[in-house]
């Protein structure tokens, strides 16, 4: 298996290039993220990426974790990995100062979640979550819920879940059944809950559980639901961890992938109830909830990202080692590495075209949270909030249905050798493969995407994105590159194509609602590949000013030539689905369950 | 998990309807092959597939098959699952009766492929092996070896095997180095193949290698490649298996998906030679080898829609049963069957159409196949082979990409469940997986298409099949029933595509070969796309003249309706791909490696 070296070179040409590690530098409490103190966390993130996370992907994979009678076992070398990953502050890289966080921009953020996903996706996940139960804690904990938790969720010395899903309930959280009975100065809780990420192991003294859950008198419904911290040990008056929660995990799923991250049932009160406390208001504990999921979400379309470069790593090494078969251009001569074969070339630019749009995508959005977050103009902050809100269920939803389309590319490029286990390939197809169902799936946040971002302000926070694109657009057309031009002409075509889709889903959506959902999916997908387009129009003005200067020529004429492949062969596709969209239901709307 | 249902109304509409199996039936030696005939043989056939090829299927893949001191162990049940086979009289239906097969046509053979396929993917391989093996030997075999080896073939008591593939070879056969040395009557071979599918098992008293060896003085390259017959035991004089020969399974690989199907690392020759007889021709040993891969090949298309149509049908079940969230439609109702929510209704329709389309094509060439071995008029027969050639290595590849595509939306469908091996689903994605790579990858069907079948008559094959295609087209135009102009007029702008594409493929062939190379992939997914479009527009004629007729009104609607999802859904995306074919190999030739 080929190593995972983190794709620093084009990691810092989208931050300073694209998403303007500069101005954010400028921003009140980021004064110290200058890109010098960036490089350097950069350089360590890959480091503990590729020397420490990297080298038990497979052998966690392999192992997964376990269940004894104590709890759950972390594979061989995640416990120490992740004293590693403590020690060296990545934990707490974004996090509250006030906390002991280092309050870094999330823009720094996204890099290294990226890497960590890269080289070990399993095992990132644990952080992953935290993170999210650190924000909803954060943000909607009392003084003293956040006084006894943050300091040790940010420095990662404990680890935080998501307890959402219940059976039978799946995604619709209305149906939570999860029962929270006051009891002085705190409830006991008394259920069960799926599909709970990391919801138990051996790695830290305490897990802390963000649970959905109900109160006796509680509406129906999702107005009913209110948020819990349920720590796994009850903390004792200094803050230590002391006597056992009656909180369990009672049996790990048996998963396609990502093995070595426990996906647990969690009971809670089999002997005599779960104590919890009740996190901001009764009753709003979906909304805090969303707080953590959108987080999260952002961090899920990251890990798309990042399954897909790593599988392109695999696939482009592999591509160069691997000699066979003579080109068709040069019958005479002698057998070549396979990436000279056109159709390999295909798939691995095809992988890596993809890649750059997700990471330029990806961190640009961060850099626009940042923004929502330390803007001094509240009238900026509320601008970004809208964009960020808008793109974060297709950032989620595109990169994860990408990285499952590219690690399936990556196993084709191995040819036979890539469905063999030992060669590592198919682990990044089945890793990947869980990413556009958790945390929403694809359906989710296409309904996500239309039914709450475009209804609420009837498309104009798109309207005011595809103004933009369009201002891109036109600057490229007027270069004198004229494969600035080129590339420029099809973003044009993209833009249009998702302008005209967005008034159908905004006209569709109040007279055929079903027909605007049955069209929701290719809705999204479309402005996906047209954010990333966006991106890589940006990407290409920018290196071709670069390479006109000779300015590293070579890294620039690349990213061009990247960017011009974009735009021939990933955009007429994208463009395509207008016309699906436009044809709505089509036929499907007709049928019975029966005629399926 | 769902069980697996043979979708015989489907299957007769599409080999009466769209196949012809009436006119076969006038064909000579078909005269047997009458549809009641057919009917009896489609019900023998689902009831083995569903109640004991089915109940398999889950078992074998958590098992495996094994390696023993005595050789490999098949999954239990298979051996006698295969007994069951063998007994039915499935392995010989489509068999020479000169040696003891039934002589049916290969349509009906398509569809006991089919099923086999559909209820265990891993079973179903041996059979596919050994007809290939068959076949080789029938076609190039002399009289003796005929005798002595193909009763035993034909009926299924022993399997067959295809030895290709070497270590660093991989599909570049040219580089084969397995020797072979003339000694008495026979040869000793010596030498070791990977990748040998059922290579060796216990469900059978012998199993027959066929295998590419050269000769010492044989020249270098495909041209000095001879195939050779080596049966696991020699044959006594009076046929029966009596001494082992000299060919071992020393390992097996630990693979993705199909784990009940054996990947065999074969070595022959490590104890004094393994002993082996000249198939053919010396140094024609490619060309007689190309017979089963055509069979074979063919065969493994079918795998991709049968895979697709069991992912289908697992997705379908849990659709109806999984009961999650409301309408957007009817707020005030409450909740439903996840069928009901039009993206649920989307994937399911997305897979379903693609299902009936491939089946459609799939069938259609079956019967091609029939047409090209026993129409009476040379010319004809001839005609027939050309289509064939032509569009074997689209079906190939294109039913292979669409069964792994429609196997991961299976697992999108149920979410998190999904997930879980449990399910079931994720086993058909894991199983699908293999079937664009092995017997050529797409890349590989993807050159055949063009540098051998188009350059071959310079698109005129093609040509002379989209004739036929604007046929349909034109004559939905002029129907009454507005469903099948609209579907015409699709079709109409896709058949304008793959024509523009194949000018495109043949005038750059000459000029930029690795240009028309890079975009082979994308012509052969239009190709297949439109060959879809074009059955799925016959069928949709049919259905509307039946529907008007009142008869079986609501599988002739059903039938209307899903041609027309795939007319408004799945047409537009590959008509897009004319573009993409028409950039060539856009900025992807201008990279150096180090480029990547």
């Amino acid at each position: 298996m080929s190593t995972y070296i983190a794709p620093l070179r084009d990691m810092r040409f989208v931050m300073t290039e694209l998403a303007g590690l500069d101005g954010l530098t400028a921003l009140p409490g980021f004064e110290e993220a200058t890109p010098e103190l960036a490089d350097a966390v950069l350089d360590e993130a890959a480091r503990l990426a590729t020397e420490v996370l990297a080298p038990l992907n497979k052998t966690g994979d392999e192992q997964g974790a376990r269940l004894s009678k104590e709890g759950v076992v972390a594979a061989d070398g995640f416990a120490k990995a992740y004293g590693q990953f403590v020690e060296g502050g990545w934990s707490g890289l974004s996090g509250d100062p006030e906390f002991g966080g280092q309050g870094l921009p999330e823009l720094l953020q996204a890099a290294t979640v990226e890497m960590w996903n890269s080289s070990n996706m399993a095992f990132a996940l644990c952080p992953l979550l935290t993170a999210g139960a650190t924000e909803a804690l954060r943000q909607h904990g009392s003084a003293e819920l956040k006084g006894r938790y943050l300091p040790k969720l940010v420095s990662g010395a404990w680890t935080g879940t998501m307890n959402l899903t219940e059976p039978q309930a799946g995604s619709d959280l209305a149906a939570v059944r999860t029962k929270a009975v006051p009891e002085d100065d705190h409830y006991r809780l008394y259920g069960q809950k799926i599909f709970i990420t990391w919801g138990d192991h051996d790695m830290t003294d305490n897990v802390i559980h963000l649970v959905l859950a109900r109160t006796p008198d509680a509406p129906e419904g999702v107005r009913g639901i209110s948020l819990f911290v349920v720590p796994k040990f009850l903390l004792n008056a200094d803050g230590s961890p002391g006597q056992r929660n009656d909180v369990h995990c009672v049996s790990l799923e048996h998963k396609l992938g990502i093995h070595a991250s426990p996906t647990c049932v969690m009971s809670f009160g089999d002997q005599g109830g779960a104590i919890g406390y009740l996190v901001g208001q009764e009753n709003k504990g979906l909304a805090h909830m969303f707080t953590m999921m959108n987080e999260a979400r952002q961090k899920v379309g990251i890990q798309g990202l990042a399954i897909a470069e790593r599988a392109y790593q695999q696939a482009r090494e592999y591509a160069k080692e691997r000699v066979q078969g003579r080109l068709a251009s040069s019958r005479s001569g002698g057998v070549v590495a396979i990436i000279h074969h056109p159709d390999v070339r295909r798939m691995l630019l095809t992988m890596k075209s993809q890649v750059e749009a997700m990471r330029a995508f990806a961190y640009v959005m961060a850099a626009d949270m940042d923004r929502t977050h330390r803007d001094p103009d509240a009238a900026e902050r509320a601008r970004r909030q809208v964009r960020v809100d808008l793109l974060i269920p297709v950032l989620k939803a595109w990169c994860t249905e990408l990285g499952v389309e590219i690690a399936s590319m990556g196993v084709q490029v191995h040819g036979g050798m890539g469905y063999i286990e030992e060669t590592g390939a198919c682990q990044f197809l089945r890793d990947a493969r869980i990413a556009p169902i958790y945390e929403g799936t694809t359906g989710i946040q296409a309904a996500d995407l239309i039914g709450r971002k475009i209804a609420s302000d009837r498309g104009a926070g798109m309207a005011e994105l595809i103004a933009e694109m369009r201002e891109t657009a036109a600057e490229q057309v007027r270069s004198t590159d004229t494969q600035v031009v080129s590339i420029g002409a099809a973003l044009t075509t993209s833009v249009q194509a998702l302008e005209e889709a967005t008034a159908w889903v905004v006209q569709t959506l109040t007279t055929q609602p079903d027909a605007a959902l049955a069209s929701s999916v290719d809705y999204l997908m479309l402005a996906g590949y047209v954010c990333g387009g966006w991106q890589m129009g940006r990407a290409a003005l920018v290196a071709s000013r670069k390479s006109a200067a000779n300015e590293d020529p070579d890294f620039h004429r690349t990213k061009l030539a990247t960017a011009r492949y974009y735009a021939d062969k990933i955009l007429p596709g994208a463009n395509a689905l207008l016309e699906t969209i436009r044809s709505g239901a089509s036929s499907g709307s007709e049928l019975s369950i029966e005629q399926f």
